[in-house]
C-alpha cells in the first residue's frame, strides 16, 4: 500500500537537532497534490484564499475538478456554488458527482471523470449522510486510491472536513467538561488515518469535544480547524495553515494517564501530558516529528 | 516574604525519576490551610462537597469563617446564603464582611475578626467590583499576609476565584479563534501570582480566552475550573481537584513560539508547544515540577 497522508511513524520521535524541512518550492504549487482540510465556511466572495488555493493545487486553469456536493440536503443549490466559483477563477473542466443513491456510487459516467480529474472538493452539510452515500463505494474508492497516489487533490469543507479521520466525529455538544458521551464517533473516508477532525472548532466551541474524541483514541492526533482556515496536509506528512483562523492540534503521544475507559459515560475525564499547539497564516507543523517546523509571517 | 502558594520556581523542571510526593495524611486535614479556587456554581444543596471541604479546612466545627459578600450586587442575599451553609455544618463563628465601599476597607470590627479567623470566603459577582472594593485596603493586605502564612485558608467561587491571580481575567468572549480582543485583563489579588484564573470553564466554553491570556502572559499558568468544582492549592505548590469537572492546566514553560506581540488584536495567535493537563476528582498536579503527580480514583 501506498504511504497515507499523514500517516505518523509512531516510533520517529521529535529530535532536537532536526532540521526544518522545507518543501521544494521550484515545484510549481499548482501540480503539488494535497489533502486541504477546511474548517467550513471559508470565504467564497472575496478573496476566496482557501479556494483558490485548492484551485492551484488541483492545476490552476488546467484544473479538472469534480465537486461532491452530497453531504447537503440540497446538492444541486451548494454544487452549482462552487461550480460558479471554479469557473469563475477558469477552470479546464467542472462536473458535479451528485449521488443521492449508493447506486450511483457506481456511476460510470461518474468514474471515469474521477480518473480525468486533478481535483475532487467534498462540501459541507452532514458527515454521516455523505459516508452513507459514499463509503466504499467504487466511485470513493476510485477517489482514494488516486488520492493515495498523490495524482490528485482532495478538499472538504466542514462535514466534508470531518470525514477525512478514520475515527470521526459525527456529532456532540458543547459547554461541558470533557466526557465520552459529549461526542458521538462514526467512522469517516480514513484519508488522514491518524488524524481526528474537528471543524467549525473555536467559532462553535468544540475544545471539549474534541478532547472527549481523543479521550477515546489516544493514538490519534486531534486537529480542530476554524472557519475559513484550512490545514494544507503536504505528501512530506506536514500540515500549512491557510485562512483567517487557527488549527489547534491535541497530540497525546506523551499522554501519561486517561482514566477513560474506567469512568462512566457521563463522568469527566483525566487527560495527563497532552501536547497542544495552536497554529496560525502560514505556520507548518510536521506530523512525522510531531512539532512545528517553520512559523508564518505576520500579514 | 514568606513563599506564595503556587510560586513555581521556573528553574525546576520536571525530573523523569522524581518520586509522587505525597502529603502526609496523618495531618488532620482540618487545620491544614488551603486555597480553593471554584469554578462557580458549587453544590450548595446536596453533598455540598466543596463547601464542606473548605469548612473543614477552616476547622471544622472550631472553625471561625468570614464572608465576603461585596464581588455580588445583592451582598446580603449571597452572604446570607452562605452563613446558613456554614452555620448548618456546625462552624464555631461566622461573621458577614459586607464591604460595599473602600473605607469598609479599614473597619475595625472586620480587621479584628479577621485576626482570629480560620477560613475566608469570597462569593461570586463581579471581579472587577471585588478587587474595586477590597485591592490594597487594611482588610485584604491582613487577608492576603494570613494567608501567606498559612494561617488560614482561603476560599473563592466564580469571581472570587478569578481574583486570585495577578494578571485577572475580568471579562471576554468565546465562538472565535484565540485573538488578544477576546479577553479583558485586570489586576486580581495575587495570591496565586504565577497563575491565570478562568472559572465556569468548559461550561462556559472558556479554552479560546484562557489561550489569549496565556499568549499574553506565556510565564504564567492557565488554570481553567468547571463549575462545582475546585482546584485545591496546598502548601507544597501542588494542586487536588474536588468535585464534579475538571480542571485544565495549560503550561506555557516550553513555549517556542507566539506571535501575540507581531499582530493586530484581533488576528489569531500561535501558540507552539503548549502543555496540557485536563484533571478530574482526586488528580493532584504539582506546580514547581510542572507535571501531574498522583492520580484520583475513579467513584
Amino acid at each position: 500500500m501506498a504511504p497515507q497522508f499523514g500517516s505518523p511513524p509512531r516510533t520517529f520521535k521529535p529530535m532536537v537537532q532536526a532540521h526544518t524541512r522545507m518543501l521544494d518550492r521550484s515545484v510549481p504549487q499548482a501540480v503539488k497534490a494535497a489533502v486541504m482540510v477546511i474548517g467550513g465556511a471559508e470565504d467564497k466572495i472575496h478573496g476566496r484564499e482557501i479556494l483558490h488555493a485548492f484551485f492551484q493545487r488541483s492545476g490552476g486553469t488546467g484544473a479538472r475538478i469534480a465537486i461532491i456536493p452530497s453531504a447537503s440536503r440540497e446538492p444541486s443549490v451548494i454544487g452549482s456554488k462552487y461550480r460558479m466559483i471554479f469557473e469563475s477563477m477558469g477552470a479546464e473542466s467542472i462536473e458535479i458527482l451528485d449521488v443521492r443513491d449508493r447506486d450511483q456510487g457506481s456511476n460510470e459516467s461518474y468514474l471515469e471523470y474521477v480518473y480525468s480529474c486533478t481535483g475532487v472538493f467534498m462540501t459541507g452539510g452532514d458527515q454521516l449522510r455523505l459516508c452513507g452515500l459514499l463509503a466504499e463505494t467504487r466511485l470513493m474508492e476510485s477517489i482514494l486510491e488516486r488520492v493515495r497516489r498523490r495524482e490528485i487533490s482532495l478538499a472538504g469543507t466542514s462535514a466534508g472536513a470531518a470525514v477525512m479521520g478514520h475515527h470521526m466525529i459525527a456529532g456532540g455538544g458543547s459547554g461541558e467538561s470533557p466526557n465520552r458521551s459529549l461526542v458521538d464517533m462514526a467512522t469517516g473516508f480514513g484519508v488522514l488515518p491518524h488524524v481526528i477532525v474537528d471543524q467549525h472548532f473555536h467559532n462553535r466551541n468544540r475544545m471539549a469535544r474534541l478532547l472527549s474524541a481523543v479521550s477515546l483514541h489516544p493514538d490519534r492526533l486531534g486537529i480542530g480547524i476554524d472557519e475559513d482556515t484550512c490545514a494544507c496536509f503536504e505528501d512530506d506528512g506536514s500540515i500549512e495553515v491557510l485562512g483567517k483562523g487557527t488549527v489547534t492540534i491535541i497530540d497525546p503521544g506523551d499522554i501519561t494517564y486517561t482514566n477513560q475507559s474506567l469512568v462512566g459515560a457521563n463522568d469527566p475525564v483525566s487527560l495527563h501530558h497532552l501536547r497542544l499547539h495552536v497554529l496560525s497564516y502560514g505556520d507548518r507543523y510536521s506530523i512525522p516529528m510531531r512539532r512545528v517546523v517553520s512559523t508564518g509571517q505576520p500579514r
